[in-house]
């Protein structure tokens, strides 16, 4: 059995529906997903550190706050050094997803800091493998294409100011469940 | 007189189309704007060279091609190595803009790389320094607002598969001009 | 008088060793330094976001943990979001420093997120200016020169695992000077 | 027989003397690697595009010119456009090294732009998986250490003002030797 730890925070509960769909892409592969949300910088990150460790691969979620990861993925980046010093994570699948109320927002950069982390663990990172929606401006004003933002390093999402019921749209969600059935897949492979 | 040399390349006319409206964006603020156009990546850059050495800003303009700067911007960026040896542009202002298809397509990352050939050159980075336009993704179909996508390190514009005169539309054009007007205005500032 | 905020965290007190150097540069070029340190990433940054809004320009300050800024930075980071909403910060000066056990440990990747943050705020990021050291790899084992391990998008230092007094070396503390002195100045001609 | 393309540029032959140590280290885990060095950015890349279609992972080598890949590279990158639209190199695993005259450069910005390049591929990345040599910057003057200069997303390089028999040191070659040791082996498993 595959599994697969999601790490995120989630201000407002988008990133979480983001989360619950990129499980769901995990299920679809046959993957067992460990949905491992962060409550705040402070707390004990131990037990999600061990769920990491026990996992085939990692998906990390963030809100983009002011350019990058929130505070409270950062904080469990920071506190994954224990594990950096034997290269615990070393060969593991990594990928990354984030939301924010822009199309830009320097979302990538959110990701390039994903990117970053995974590689000081020397694990291994896979962006979604969607090709653009190649659809113009103002042709998917519902969202319901995936990949509508044309993101490649990982999975880019964009919320409106509502509910995270209602948005980010669907194609947004089933891009999200798109990645996870890629990273469960790659993984069983590298496991094999 | 504030002279802002705009080094640009431009595939399909797009970029040339948001190159004349940073420029008459720079001749709004009372600045005098030097075009410069990049042919292909074979071409003498020494008038150019020279034409920013004169400048007291410059504007870098490239279409986003596989994630980043196109070839025709990277090769005037690597022959500015003879300026770079006696740090012939310290101390100027610089600035980006780009076009690409879909709204993403990693054009931070092309914005990045402008940042970091003016970071070498000793050059000072300003970006649009407009906010986001807050709008949701489906009230601004007809792309009237300046920072539809939200971007921050330079002007991010996007362009459909039609003629330069349609698209980019209105907005990103005008999110041109609100750039040379800004860097026209901060290189006064500085000159003085 | 060219008031210069230093907003900075330190784990071990390198950052902070840094941090009195930059002051020291920014004193050097007749301005004024305000020394901002980071102590949790749970105190309250009001006073520290007040202090940056009445500065003509702000130098950020992080080890680099993980290949990014310390949580103690980011949430500092974050916690600007209210500056943010009314562009309060829009046209001051920013530049960065940050230190860490290797020569690179993805420390650009830390100044990048910095320059990401400073743009989000509309704010005009200097890089140190300060060429390469042009010196052979066993050239400065003493660490006496500035810039000796080729930075150009801010400061980056190197501190063996030593005492904040003895390391980064002598050089490292200059190339930090060096900034605060180049952002004091750069600084005073923007406000006038 | 796992098949592995170094697909590089070099402009005094430093990363060509790399581009040598990637492919002894791909022999060493019993793949077969293919030496493919990019002459000028105006030469046909068909031939080099067909070989990386037929290649299980790609290595991309380029001197850090002005803090990114040479315009060599950069013209490959932009040839490979017509790959893109057919994602024809998607889940291939795809690896990086550059050579530089500094320990900086910004030569995490030109593995940044191969990161960037292989996502939009929906390659799949690996570093060199190698932890820091965790030495002082005065102890390893020989450069005897692999990844003396503590690099994550790719095997960054550091050659002196000298002919590439003697520089960049034994050290560097070992970190090539050991990225293409590495890719060649999670390519098998890839393939598998």
């Amino acid at each position: 059995m595959t599994k697969v730890a999601i790490v995120y925070h989630s201000g407002y509960g988008h990133t979480a529906a983001l989360a619950e769909a990129v499980a769901a892409g995990v299920k679809r592969a046959g993957g067992t997903p460990n949905l491992l949300r962060i409550e705040n910088a402070a707390q004990d990150f131990g037990p999600f550190l061990d769920a990491v460790s026990a996992s085939d691969a990692v998906i990390f979620g963030a809100p983009t706050y002011m350019g990058d990861v929130s505070v409270g993925l950062r904080a469990f980046f920071e506190a994954s050094s224990k594990i950096w010093f034997t290269q615990g994570w070393k060969d593991k699948l990594a990928a990354g997803f984030t939301v924010g109320a822009s199309f830009g927002g320097n979302k990538d950069h959110t990701l390039m800091s994903m990117i970053v982390l995974s590689m000081q663990h020397g694990m291994i990172w896979s962006g979604p493998g969607v090709p653009n929606a190649q659809i113009n401006r103002n042709t998917d004003a519902g969202g319901a294409h995936p990949n509508r933002i044309g993101s490649a390093l990982g999975v880019v999402t964009q919320a409106d100011n509502a509910a995270p019921d209602v948005t980010p749209p669907a194609g947004d969600k089933e891009f999200g469940s798109l990645l996870g059935e890629r990273i469960a897949k790659l993984a069983a492979k590298l496991k094999a």
